[in-house]
């Protein structure tokens, strides 16, 4: 035998020289080395990752028939595939970005927690070989055979209406196919050649007010866009109790669930035209909304939250094929509904616990996803306590007279000057102003208060302090900016309105008190509170404070992350682990129902005041009274 | 402490008499002498089962709350529960034939085999405790609690549809409910009250001339009602080749699985009506037919079913909802299409295997089901073989000039006397004779061989030999009842038809020849062979073994089985273990494609002739000749 002859192989980038006998298979040199490259197929010439570049084609082996197949178009840029070629000379491989193994971390926007990309679906590409008189396995044996030869995946099944087209889309496509696969366990669709890359989910926000959906690519993490509309459901109501009520009859509940799915669709339609994808390649959807959305979204009765001991159907996750639910999705996508906790605390709270990361904290956090509803959740990764408050609509523009929801036009910002009441004030999207939304509702009161122009009982003062008070007794109001002063119309905050400000903040308050209290803990304890909800990050902390909002915990410890709920979903879309994170939060959150706790009212009460009527409790804006 | 007391218990039917003390449990002095009486909760007063008479209802405590609730009506009758009450003085106790625990064995009609009553489905009685404020469980989870509390069966999921009804069939019923669970994993239907007694399912056998239904008692294994009805697919093609040729798109396809459901859900209707029962009420179907119609069936595409290499789209047994399939059964109701061998062995060979029993036989045995397509297996035990043979619908009465089905006016039996050639015929039903069935043709065309009438190579005598012969050549014909002899026409028999029954019948006989070649078996090892098919149990031994149709075995070794795939789909509806036994079968029987045969073409030509080319093979009826 002749001495071994070697051969240089220099990698790009990082410069790695390694010496190799001539005829080595390439992939085989770069694992000897440990270099980080992509091979799903373990190098049986299948899976086309492990694509690298090299400018000196005769330092390798011809062209193989399977880069022929796998990368007919990179073939010509200087791509090859490792598996498939051998070293006959000195060589320089450049390893592109895409065939580097690395572990995928991402940032899903809006939420503060990295995630890992570990979504519930994979695609395969497979090369099937097609049935012969001595080979007369069933499309589907073939099929899930090449599944498990190829990635070790045994035992798949296959969706049964997409077993109506295995024949035509095996042959059409020559027997190369991409399978997308769920959870390791079912072939949810099948496409012709190698779309590997190509996997995008939606999460969905089903708020009492809003619809959102983000499209995603599972893949990479990234949110591709984002589509929202008014719940179509508000013609029904617009808070979830008279929702409930509305849908007495199935017919209805089924009229329920119809206009949130056709209006999903819609926007899946939009976000898809944008993007330029088809529906069909979206194979997963996770889906987060309060107890009524939730029940809502299923089409299930929802009549029994809303009767005391307020049950709902159902709390764990549920998984369901989007053709069963009407959501036009690749048919067989898989719709993932968030557990809910109880019949007031739905998957939007577990979802705030998720993105929060509240869950698995060392130091005890609060999490309250101010809406209608307003969550509140304590604890860290030792337990989590949970209640709802019904903080009603005020901060979300609704019941208070010249509120707006947060849309041009809406005053975000407003400062009440001390000595002569002049309005300083910021419009979203600069537009002339149309109203207030929930910040500039919180401002107006915190100012009003900070001016004396309101005492801690919230009584509005006399008009002849300032001309801008108007009225007397219960029709009291205080005028912001007037017509004269470029509003489309007097644009005003009454004594009604601060009634039901104050509603709303003791509800909240009173929410966050009875759990500390309940948890044993202090102010002095807490580490972090998170506010999620439609104020997004446009909330004045110090006001909030001011009004008695908030508990009186540094600024600095208080953390705005606006839809919280959406990123919980968007992260679980992407990680299978996250899902089975929130069925065990759901199982595990120590629910309390504040009206049968014996100190509610006495509490609620008291913090009608402003900020409270125990001055103590808010220490750090005491000398401010 | 005062002495023990003892009283004296009489059990009936047996008679032992055991002594107790005063006060004992009456279950548990039952179980302590191992009297087999059922008691599914173990005695918790929950499942109803151990019901006891007796006429003295002073020698036991007073009915139970529990014993109102479960079985009021009985009550009068002298009914208890022997787990609700205690003995406090010598007693008779009968045990009814429902509460004794005995492994119930039945015979599935039609069928020779005994099978053991294991339906997939169970049915439990649950009282479930409403929601109050202190424990509020959502609606699923009470109803899972207890099924695990009270049946210990874990985890069990709820059909999604059902899932909408939940609350509403809860609370209607007061929180007493029966769950029926499929195969210990998912609660499919839940009714009020205690309805445990009550499961129906159905087999399905879909002919490609005939659909059959059997309305079967899941617990108790008894044939309630059968239906049938022509297949209505016959209009796009009397034999199956032609309706795949038809269904060459999607639409069509479609249009051929609806012809088929449609079909379905009528029989399904008129058999609950006859017997007064709910569709909901049936839990369970089972499937059998050949591949063409299982792909129907299913709406699979079967195109390639008829092309080379004729492979099917899936061959695994398939279980989906009904209202996947549109059936219209209990909407959530399994459905278990049966596993096929091949592109043309479907489940129906699978079936015949099953009913037949050959799977498990220690001697080797054949069973042939005899339609357009003949089916053929061979083995035992320690293995199967098996093929399909082209036999075309001569026996079915088709492609014969005075052919029909098996119905009022065919002639059933014929002979004709060797002599002065008058015929003797028995028509079903006596009615008028229109023409002549299956098992009619065969009698026809061995008695004109006994006559000497046709040659060995299947030639009609010459017209001079009697008049009954007319024509020449190709055209000539017997006369076998005439219109002055009471037919409704001239009833012939025509060289063309004997051609046909050449054809047929080497087809079959082939098939088996090649089969008993490839296991190098002989005739002598033979100790069944089973005739399963269109003739039931009407077929003339003798005549099939003159003709050469069933290969030449002792007549007291053939067994006439009827319609076996039925009977195969029937014991596979109430036992979940045969369905474990037909998946594995599909995948092990060795199947031989026969045209791919290399002395296929010979052994036919060969066995074209009356009885065979070679007298050696029908030494029994050789002297004959």
């Amino acid at each position: 035998m002749s001495p071994k002859e070697l051969v240089t192989i220099s990698f790009k980038p990082g410069g790695m020289n390694v010496e190799a006998e001539r005829g080595s298979c390439l992939l085989d040199v770069m694992k000897a080395v440990s270099l980080a490259i992509r091979s799903d197929c373990g190098g049986k010439g299948i899976c086309g990752k492990c694509r690298v570049i090299t400018k000196d084609q005769t330092s390798l082996t011809q062209v193989t028939r399977a880069e022929k197949d796998m990368i007919p178009y990179q073939l010509k840029l200087g791509y090859r595939l490792a598996c498939e070629c051998s070293v006959v000379g000195d060589a320089t491989v450049y390893l592109p970005k895409e065939s580097r193994n690395v572990v995928r971390r991402i940032l899903v926007e809006g939420a503060q927690r990295r995630v890992r990309v570990e979504p519930i679906i994979r695609k395969v590409f497979l090369r099937i070989s097609p049935p012969t008189l001595q080979d007369v396995r069933s499309d589907a044996k073939r099929l899930q055979d090449a599944v498990n030869e190829i990635y070790g995946i045994k035992g798949v099944s296959i969706d049964y209406q997409l077993m109506k087209e295995l024949p035509r889309i095996l042959r059409n496509s020559d027997w190369r196919v991409t399978a997308a696969i769920l959870d390791e366990r079912e072939v949810i669709s099948l496409e012709k050649g190698n779309t590997t890359e190509e996997a995008y989910g939606i999460a969905v926000d089903i708020g009492t007010s809003k619809v959102i959906i983000y499209l995603i690519d599972l893949f990479k993490g990234r949110l591709i866009a984002a589509e929202s509309v008014e719940n179509p459901q508000t013609k029904h109501g617009e808070d979830v109790i008279s929702r409930i009520s509305y849908s007495d009859s199935k017919q209805r509940v089924r009229e329920m669930q119809q206009l949130v799915i056709s209006t999903l669709n819609k926007l899946i339609l939009q976000a898809c035209k944008k993007s330029g994808l088809k529906p069909r390649c979206i194979y997963e959807a996770t889906v987060v909304g309060n107890t009524a959305m939730h029940h809502f979204i299923l089409g299930l009765q929802p009549k029994h939250l809303g009767l005391s001991p307020y049950v709902p159907v159902v709390a764990t996750p549920i998984n369901e094929k989007a053709r069963n639910l009407g959501l036009r999705l690749n048919t067989a996508a898989n719709v993932y509904v968030f557990p809910i906790i109880a019949g007031f605390l739905g998957g939007d709270a577990v979802a705030d616990i998720i993105s929060t990361g509240i869950y698995e904290s060392d130091d005890l956090e609060i999490a309250l996803d101010i809406g209608t509803n307003t969550e509140v959740v304590i604890g860290n990764k030792d337990g989590l306590m949970a209640c709802s408050c019904a903080s009603g609509p005020a901060f979300e523009g609704a019941h208070v007279k010249c509120g707006m929801k947060a849309a041009t036009g809406a005053i975000e910002r407003l400062r009440i000057e001390t000595k002569k009441f002049s309005v300083d004030y910021k419009v979203i999207d600069g537009s002339k102003p149309l109203g207030l939304c929930g910040s500039g509702i919180i401002d107006a009161v915190a100012s009003l208060l900070k001016c004396g122009l309101i005492d801690r009982n919230g009584a509005l003062a006399d008009s002849s302090l300032t001309p801008r008070i108007k009225g007397i007794g219960k029709k009291k109001s205080f005028v912001l900016v007037s017509r004269t002063e470029g509003a489309a119309r007097d644009i005003v905050i009454t004594q009604q309105d601060i009634r039901e400000v104050q509603m709303a903040k003791a509800a909240i308050y009173t929410g966050c008190y009875i759990l500390m209290k309940r948890k044993k803990v202090s102010l002095r304890d807490l580490k972090k509170l998170h506010v999620a909800g439609a104020f997004g990050n446009y909330l004045d902390l110090e006001n909030s404070k001011m009004i008695g909002l908030l508990p009186d915990v540094p600024t600095e410890l208080i953390s705005l992350v606006g839809n919280a709920a959406g990123a919980g979903a968007r992260m679980a879309l992407i990680s299978k682990k996250l899902r089975e994170t929130a069925a065990v939060i759901s199982r595990r959150v120590d629910y309390v129902e504040l009206a049968s706790e014996p100190d509610f009212q006495e509490e609620f009460t008291s913090a009608m005041f402003f900020p409270h009527k125990d001055l103590n409790r808010f220490n750090s804006i005491k000398k401010l009274f």
